[in-house]
């Protein structure tokens, strides 16, 4: 297998933007993503694309791959669109390491967007629901809240997992997004409106549930036979793992853990020849805080059941050992379905370019970005690290 | 880059089954592709699985990959939905291709599904429409009909193709769907038949256009590494290409030719370092009789604007010099649009298998598959060869 390389990464704004249209939203992603490129990287010198995209709303069923990357002047280039639900732009970046790795490409685009804003409260139901599981959940009239709140509830009794360690990542993932010129809710919370926030589907509140978002972001992948040209301090993709299950969470053994997150975590790990105390950081998939506190167990940041002593102890705060969400993660940054995992990525270069200003962790070598569909019938992980640091 | 094979293939029936689901459609045709495989293969062996779907209906819109894998019994392994409109499962063959030759999976699974028949013919245009180009198409009141019918007129009028071209492509892939026990339109028609049908959109007719189908394929690809396991008398994939465009038929220079398919062959081309010449059979994308005709001349099969000599000719019947669509393709085999582009590739592994029954190609050792998304979007090549032929 060849070595692969993130050469640039660049997303829009999340947040709802009525004047904005989905071309327009992945055109601005787009361009920061090349422009991000350390050498110079010409839209010519794509191969190949992919795209994620849940296509919520109902605007562009088919071939928005193709509809996006026209826009943005890659004319001709084999664009394939991928979704796997909140995880559709994750496995974009993974089929276009895939694509590079197998020598078909040596520059491949992954990327991501989602419009979600201009949906009524009734249609965002739909076109979510349309995501889980049918006949046991949407229809019985079970939300993706509603699945997560079963999940926390669970957590709760068999681990002692409490309110305030949800409240603790909102309170956590808020003080990053803060300094994230990107994030939709930029702005602080304490732990006290963590806590008297409105019940949405008890135990999670407002402050436990991500908004819904219009964005786009972008990533740029190379082998290592160009990796040169674009870069002098290469990121190489050092791991990558996925995994799936059953699309409703009734049919899984466990409530309180994200099997396909194990598996991916296993498999990136292993190819990558790390463990989870090599990270410097991570990007978490927290659409809900539980699924955060799950993707620290799930992931190996502590053992089975300790997720709500972890953020307790501050340890996954910037400053700590292992500070995760530094772009605000979800929660914060916002969560524009098929942009989500791309958006990840995004945080990830930079934050190993040193361009994470107020958030910037301290010279980091190694970070994870980790990526769940629906309520983890499909996960995906990345490892990515910088050469320079590895082999100093 | 590693070589890759093409192990098994198969397909549920294609036709409209108001007693399946799309569930139980894909395990009809994974259990084909599984006891298709010379040597047997056992469901654990699968690393990785693609799955094409367009969603029509609004069944399932998300994260419809591990929704069949897992009902499969594929549990935890990495499951992406892939999804390029017409030629989604097309595309999942390339995934797959790809995760292979990238060596991050041994066995890959591709395959795909589509329900249809249970739709009204307003939901029917709906969810075709949201696959086409929106504003100066959709919403004006064009349908795919409509747009296939624009490339008609056009090539009629630069190249003098005639209505009988059109019915002569209709005739023939009857007659071959007739020979094919999976066809959803398995009867023989006429040139009468076809000149005298209803019009569809003028100059198509009825029988110049495929019908709305419920299907289901499926195609296991292995490496170089492990093919020795599954068959003594492997096929190898050769070549693969693609290419995209805009999606709109109006924001290209020409309407009498498919540009990505033209980029798509000559990447296939050039890869399996071969040329239409060393084509035994062809597997082409006619979802209106006119599509054939274009890929005759995007592909190479004859000089541009000689397409409708070519179909009078006979030289792509069963027993001409290249037969083409010799399942009955889009038209008479049936069109469950994610299932197609894998279909496809069934159809080329049982003729290279000598197991096509009484449309059997005599003895060939290469064909080619052609798939496109939308009218021409999107579109991806495959060609097979048999390598105890090739090295004969």
């Amino acid at each position: 297998m060849r070595d692969v390389y993130l050469v640039g990464a660049g997303q829009s704004d999340y947040g709802a933007f009525p004047s904005e249209s989905y071309r327009s939203l992945f055109r601005t992603a787009f361009e920061a993503a090349v422009s991000s490129v350390p050498n110079g990287l010409e839209a010519e010198d794509i191969d190949e694309a992919f795209v994620g995209n849940l296509g919520v709303g109902g605007r562009q069923i088919g071939l928005s791959g193709p509809a996006v990357t026209e826009h943005v002047g890659l004319d001709g280039v084999p664009t394939t669109r991928v979704e796997n639900a909140c995880a559709a732009s994750g496995f974009a970046v993974r089929q276009a390491v895939q694509a590079v790795k197998s020598g078909i490409a040596d520059v491949a685009l992954a990327g991501g967007f989602e419009v979600m804003s201009d949906m009524s409260s009734d249609a965002t139901k739909y076109w979510l629901g349309v995501s889980g599981e049918t006949e046991w959940e949407r229809l019985s009239g079970t939300t993706f809240s509603g699945v997560y709140a079963q999940m926390a509830s669970v957590h709760m009794e068999q681990y002692g997992t409490t309110r305030d360690h949800l409240s603790q990542v909102a309170v956590k993932n808020h003080s990053n997004g803060a300094k994230n010129p990107h994030a939709q809710l930029g702005f602080e919370c304490s732990l006290e409106d963590a806590r008297s926030a409105p019940v949405v589907a008890d135990p999670l509140n407002l402050y436990h549930c991500c908004p819904t978002s219009d964005g786009a972001a972008c990533a740029l992948i190379v082998s290592e036979d160009v990796v040169d040209r674009y870069t002098d301090d290469p990121i190489r993709v050092a791991g990558v793992g996925a995994g799936s299950d059953s699309v409703g969470l009734f049919q899984r053994d466990s409530y309180s853990s994200v099997p396909a997150s194990q598996r991916a975590a296993e498999s990136a790990y292993e190819m990558a020849d790390v463990t989870p105390d090599d990270l410097d950081f991570a990007e978490v998939h927290d659409c809900f805080a539980i699924a955060e506190l799950l993707a620290y167990e799930d992931l190996g940041f502590c053992e089975k059941g300790e997720a709500g002593q972890l953020i307790q102890s501050g340890a996954t705060e910037l400053g700590g050992d292992l500070p995760v969400n530094t772009s605000g993660g979800l929660k914060s940054k916002g969560h524009p379905i098929g942009a989500t995992g791309a958006g990840q990525v995004v945080e990830a270069y930079k934050q190993l370019s040193g361009d994470a200003g107020e958030r910037q962790v301290d010279a980091p070598t190694r970070g994870l970005t980790h990526n769940v569909g629906g309520s983890g019938g499909a996960a995906v992980i990345h490892i990515f690290e910088k050469e320079s640091e590895v082999n100093a």
